[in-house]
């Protein structure tokens, strides 16, 4: 089949999810079944208001160069679709745009509830009967995706925490009385990322604590750790997810009376570790310091793996190669070889929609305080290698697209 | 003057202050006139307590290392020494490790307050008639020494804070409809560090308000700026120090009711980008974000400069260098010339102790929102070049001193 494709970007943003586009855009602008190469700003909402830009006005080094800049270069969105039998009018617009610009290939870039939208549009295509391939590509720090090995972005995060963990650590002890620190990592309800943490082990820069969302976090066994292990210390470094949660599976953070919630319904997390050290505090009157690692941890592409920036290329490549070879309705997926490296598989659509992957209980050792080794064997390929973004006078050079609009060329 | 040395590192610390470690060992080893090379643990504190470290004890590959190794490899103190008139007590204690070890060289490596302790030591030697030659070394990442064109620490602290709010602009414009985002940099009293954040102009990533302690906070003015922007953007992108201070020169977080001070007696700072965030959310409802730097900003020695790097070794070499050539109760200034290349210079001890270097009001905009252009000329040659950090697995290779103990040999 002939015809045009368009990729989006949806979701929170990655270190590498312009990585995939870079990945998409090289490979589609080379294969003979595809006549032009587009993009859609701010990912569906683009489509509909036909902010559609011409990737042939770009130049290959600047396409080269989304390997290295965080962000969504197309900006991104977060837009719930309904169902079509609910509201096609939504559809209707997409469809009509698709035809205008007879556009057969649908790249998508995001997590479950973009691979959603994803899966409810290629359902779309096949009631009405057009002709299009969809295929969704996977991305999110917090590796929460269903069905593959592990999700684009989420390396490039884990080695961001990783050495932050190791530069906070080596600061936190240059005093030797010292402080309750308490480092807050993303991760609503997986605790991937959180996990990470552990990576500092291996230049023995490890935390004392690390506290993920999967446990049942006892506020009272929390604060024996940090009283025996301060008064050993005179100081304790503690990791936290974001979103841990009490044995009634509430967060943690709900008991500090905030609420706001974001346009999926969600709770807008941030700020347990200040609250933790609030208490840690009033508690034992012990000096505390709250970090939140906060945005840096999806956008710091200084500190990309070079594994993960190849993953996320591979996966915007892969996702031509397969739909070139009219597959539709899936998402690509990673998978580990034995050796510990990676190939690229895809999977359905609806088996990953919404849906969550579990972090491994086995990971988490019996105290629910900290990691077992088995996790550094799982995360270790994923942050090998470092970027190779350019700095120009002291400071990153990163992609600059001219994103010439399609319809006023 | 044939003896040993002894280094030491005081106050904050910073992501290159263990280049000047590197710089004073390395000088050390190589010089006639030194005869053993010993590292003082926690500053004075190691001094005092005989904790020292026999620098022939450590390969010459860690000690290179350390160049690239965040916080004080040696430990800090924060040490406030009393004029040996008051109390000569500690003074003896110095006195008698360093003739028990025949030490003729002091290094000490921190800001204003540690220069006053240098200041101090030197006096009471010349007093007492030891002879000992004092250097001081400059560190801090708040630039506010006196009579140096800048200080080792500053540098790296910049590029890492242009990097990340560069990194942030690109993540916080993703989305068509945005945040006030707030990203609160570190700085007491001077606003040189939060300067930083106009660095990102260079990429086009620059902030839209950049606010020092230097000039008078107006709330209202600010949210006129907020309201105006947001209306017109949908997102406001702020920098701020922490050390924001208002008409009568009080730091706006006081109005927090917040109350907590250091060993110095300095008020603990650190959380007034969330205030502002509460504020702007209750007067307008704007959606806000507040990011803290926090101790990245001094740690994060992966984003070193090759710049910063380099000044720190070389103020540690030139202190050997001058200290050697009999010259004492001196800091190592840092001499910027026409080309903006440096040369290193020394400066009294007594005219940097305690004081602050201003930053100047005319790189402020008239509004006191944001800089002009002519602080990039200061700034830039600070931040160019990229840290040779080694990564083993992914993670920081820092390095590992073996720190044998001089009295327990």
């Amino acid at each position: 089949m002939k015809g045009a494709c368009i990729v989006g970007q949806s979701g929170g943003p990655t270190a590498v999810i312009n990585a995939s586009v870079a990945g998409v855009v090289l490979a589609s602008l080379k294969n003979e079944n595809i006549t032009e190469v587009y993009g859609a700003l701010n990912g569906i909402e683009g489509i509909i208001t036909e902010n559609i830009i011409d990737f042939r006005q770009e130049s290959i080094e600047e396409i080269e160069r989304l390997k290295y800049t965080p962000s969504a270069a197309l900006g991104s969105v977060r837009f719930f679709l309904d169902d079509f039998k609910k509201n096609e009018l939504v559809y209707i617009q997409i469809l009509n745009i698709f035809k205008k610009y007879n556009i057969r290939y649908f790249f998508y870039i995001g997590g479950n509830d973009s691979m959603d939208s994803c899966h409810k549009i290629n359902e779309y295509f096949k009631y009405i009967g057009y002709e299009c391939n969809v295929f969704g590509i996977p991305k999110t720090i917090d590796n929460d995706l269903r069905l593959t090995d592990h999700t684009p972005g989420y390396g490039s995060a884990c080695k961001f925490v990783a050495t932050t963990i190791s530069e906070i650590y080596l600061d936190i002890n240059a005093y030797k009385k010292g402080r309750v620190t308490i480092v807050e990592v993303m991760g609503r309800d997986a605790g991937w990322l959180t996990a990470s943490a552990k990576l500092a082990s291996l230049n023995g820069t490890e935390p004392d604590l690390i506290y993920l969302p999967e446990t049942n976090f006892d506020i009272n066994h929390f604060l024996e750790d940090i009283d025996t292990i301060y008064k050993e210390k005179q100081k304790v470094f503690v990791v936290v997810s974001e979103g841990i949660k009490d044995k009634d599976r509430d967060y943690i953070l709900k008991y500090r009376n905030f609420n706001n919630n974001d346009s999926f319904g969600h709770l807008q997390l941030g700020g347990v570790a200040a609250f933790l050290c609030e208490i840690i505090s009033h508690k034992f009157g012990y000096p505390v310091r709250a970090i939140e690692l906060n945005l840096p941890q999806r956008c710091a592409s200084h500190l990309s793996s070079e594994a993960d920036i190849n993953d996320a290329y591979m996966c915007g490549l892969k996702a031509v190669e397969f739909a070139t070879n009219n597959i539709s309705g899936k998402m690509v997926s990673i998978v580990r070889k034995d050796n510990n490296t990676f190939d690229y598989d895809y999977v359905n659509l609806e088996d990953v929609a919404t849906l969550v992957k579990e972090f491994p209980l086995e990971y988490i050792n019996d105290k629910g305080n900290n990691l077992n080794d088995d996790y550094l064997d799982y995360a270790l390929p994923l942050i090998k290698g470092e970027s190779q973004l350019e700095f120009v006078d002291g400071i990153p050079r990163f992609a600059k697209l001219n994103k010439v609009l399609v319809n006023k060329k």
